[in-house]
């Protein structure tokens, strides 16, 4: 006899083939797709995504949550049963918030303001994208309200993507990581080019740097058996089930960083996806929590592994090997002050491990004063320069290389941004936790392996998916709620040391 | 107000759509996905397929085919919107011809039948894979009496690849091609070793053979605006839409031939796809009106143009540049040779442009003896090497060389091989009409140029997409039926003059 909660899960699959089916053709239109391909392919994502929206938003599918919870009543809060269940109704919630004609026309919006956007970052020319940014507001608004809130209209938006989290804990993190950080920032500025990174900005041969991607993103972990590598413009991770997450990265001919850095980077958004377990697969669960903690991921790959001298201790030699001529005068602590050089930016993404904390507290800020009507859109050029002059002291010279940066404000999508600095904080805890519990990850990490790290990881937070939110899970995991501490103790300490501060 | 097919095509698009969708998790199935990522995948296309399938064989859609039929009642019988109420009517009733229960036990057998053949093949144990040929061949005979038929049960299968096409009629053109191709074979083979292929039997750098293969692809019209090359164990050529329409292929590090000549066949199939016209785009209009048809695009670029003198003697010289060690002691005229080497093989896929012929002459006969019961699953193997001995002179040593090779019988597809065969008659029947309207192609193409081909082919044949049967396409485009004559006038001028008959 079949029971609601198998009934249920027959749903579920459908409706997360569908998704994976949309994320296939995502990731194809990204690395392998024509761009004449692109009107057709929107078409196909359009019917898709249709399908799965009236699939999961039918009073059909509310019902069967509903029976299938009733049914399962009693079982344990950390049951996968329950905890599908959990996000099922959440989901669920979430989405019929939402009303069809607000869908459309956010994606209606979003579109022409994307346009706009490309437009007005090309000629520099903010004024007229400043009604499109006026709009996105607007619907940001409307969004907040739909969903509701208790404290804070901001609080609405946040918890799309970082569940359970309250704007007013983010701020008082990013104030205390600002009160430590800035001071930081400028000693390392007062010790002016005590850092070189010549050895990175280089002629470095695309297919060989394929090469070194594939040979370190293995080294930490990357399982290829159930992973690719492909090239595209802005790197990404994705994946259609934990036995198929796949990689993205970029080549610069004349620059290390964006290959090296981005491809472990990704890398450790797809393993946590590898390691999902196994029973959660073709549901919700089977993915990473929350954007914050999946930055945790990606960023302690890129950071605390991929940034630190024990590592390439390991593994300079091989990178020498391949790049004998750019290489081999520099020893392994030249490239890991390289690899390392602090140096305050116009450009996110372009931000070193440091400062690029002090990009996402600017957008946090901003995006808070804009959603409750404190700044206007024509006055997001003069106060995002204010901003970047007291976090990061300097001031981009024009708007194209400041508020016009990012493609994220051409869609109702505030709330997404303080995830990436949340991943930086999450990660110095998950890691410093980690170390305690088990020394060895230190020990191994100085040999190039993150066999035991990884192993950790995988029992601690991979397993999980998305069973515990993400406060949940950091306290379940480090014993604490998340704060700022860990991560200014790994940064002091590694900056001091590379600066001589 | 919207009309009857207004609201009809709402619906095709929709199943066009997930079909699409369906074709790029396919493609991206045998591109990049990684073999652990095959369970998930299939079930993703499983979920897909179940969807359009309801939505293509539904009551509803049946309707309102029906009335956007009557609404249009009085349209021209070439306009597009009267050949798409034909063709879905027709896909219409074939789907609802087969019941769910003969879908998925067809799927089951399917699928085990192909793991016993790959076993089967593996160890040359043709008595392992009977009981499972027996299988598909009462699944296939079920399938006739399901779609039913008039003249002869293989009419019904063979209507599915090749509409309008019957058997007696393949029978009669395939007999005609015999009396007149095994003399000429015999011929060849009497002139013994005249022509010598170790041009083509050399070390190739595979990267400097990828590099060709975009030129000779671009050279004949592929158009990589809306195209993409991909790597793939068994080539095939598929597309998302006339704007992203994909060709694969292999690479052997030690034989040209397969890349080479692998890419100009699929570059036909896709510049096909590619010249659809606009107007039937997001219809099941919008592709090769058969196989067959099909076919004969793939076979002109690889063979009437990819293997013609003029052709070579004109991209010859940039081979030569890319391989001047393989190719630089040999003229055009040796490689002419090299790449029309006539020598019978056992196996279908590595068999020369004459040969080709014979190996689906002879699986066309055997079907119709397996399915007309006049040919037992167990008595396979001497009638295939007793066809073997007869057409081609030649007989396998193992059945994994004889009657195991091909993957087709272990699903029940009878009637999808003679589509191969027919393309190379239509393709040179179509080419010979080319140019006999337009003598400036064959100019063009000794200078390695197919621009007034290809404007013929747009204009005569991929415009109209599936408009019209091929049989119709035939006729309309020709003025006569399909008949072997221009296959034989070909072959038997080329051949007669490359080994001096």
């Amino acid at each position: 006899m079949t029971t609601k909660y198998e009934a249920l899960l027959e749903k579920v699959y459908e409706i997360h083939d569908i998704g994976k089916a949309l994320a296939v053709l995502s990731w194809d239109k990204e690395v392998n797709m024509p761009e004449a391909g692109l009107p057709a392919r929107v078409q196909q994502m359009t019917t898709l995504s249709r399908f799965n929206h009236i699939l999961s938003t039918s009073d059909e599918f509310g019902a069967l949550i509903e029976e299938a919870a009733a049914e399962l009543d009693g079982a344990a809060y950390d049951s996968n049963e329950a905890s599908l269940i959990r996000l099922l109704r959440r989901h669920y919630e979430d989405n019929r918030k939402l009303p069809p004609e607000f869908v459309a026309r956010s994606a209606e919006v979003s579109g022409k303001a994307r346009a706009a956007w490309a437009k007005a970052r090309a000629t520099n020319d903010f004024a007229s994208f400043q009604p499109w940014l006026e709009q996105v507001i607007e619907l940001c608004q409307e969004q907040a309200e739909l969903y509701g809130y208790e404290d804070e209209k901001y609080d609405a938006l946040l918890d799309k993507y970082e569940h359970g989290m309250k704007t007013a804990d983010v701020r008082a993190i990013f104030d205390a990581v600002k009160a430590e950080l800035v001071p930081l920032r400028q000693a390392i500025e007062e010790r002016g080019t005590a850092v070189d990174d010549t050895p990175v900005h280089q002629a470095f041969d695309v297919e060989t740097q394929k090469q070194f991607a594939h040979y370190i993103t293995q080294a930490i972990g990357y399982d290829y058996e159930r992973g690719h590598l492909g090239t595209v413009v802005h790197p990404f991770a994705t994946s259609f089930s934990r036995d198929d997450a796949r990689i993205t990265t970029r080549w610069y001919s004349d620059f290390l960083n964006p290959s090296l850095f981005g491809a472990l980077h990704e890398s450790g958004h797809a393993m946590y996806e590898q390691g999902t377990h196994r029973d959660l697969a073709r549901t919700p669960l089977a993915r990473g929590t929350s954007l914050g903690i999946h930055e945790s991921q990606s960023r302690m790959m890129e950071n605390l592994v991929g940034r630190s001298l024990g590592f390439w201790q390991a593994h300079y030699p091989q990178l020498q090997s391949l790049f004998p001529e750019q290489l081999g005068q520099y020893t392994v602590q030249d490239f890991y002050q390289a690899i390392n050089k602090v140096q305050p930016s116009y450009i996110r993404v372009e931000a070193d491990e440091l400062t690029y904390n002090f990009h996402i507290i600017l957008r946090f800020e901003l995006e808070q004063a804009m959603l409750n009507g404190e700044l206007a859109a024509q006055d997001l050029p003069e106060a995002w320069n204010a901003k970047m002059e007291e976090l990061l002291g300097v001031v981009p010279p024009t708007d194209s290389q400041g508020c016009l940066q990012d493609v994220h404000w051409t869609r109702p999508g505030f709330g997404y941004f303080p995830t990436y600095a949340l991943g930086n904080l999450y990660g110095a805890q998950f890691f410093e936790t980690a170390v305690s519990q088990n020394p060895a990850i230190l020990e191994e990490l100085n040999q190039g392996r993150t066999t035991s790290l990884l192993a950790w990881l995988r029992e601690n937070i991979h397993q999980h998916g998305r069973k515990f939110t993400p406060g949940e899970l950091v306290q379940r995991v480090t014993g604490q709620p998340l704060s700022h501490a860990a991560f200014m103790r790994y940064a002091t300490a590694k900056y001091n040391d590379l600066y001589s501060l």
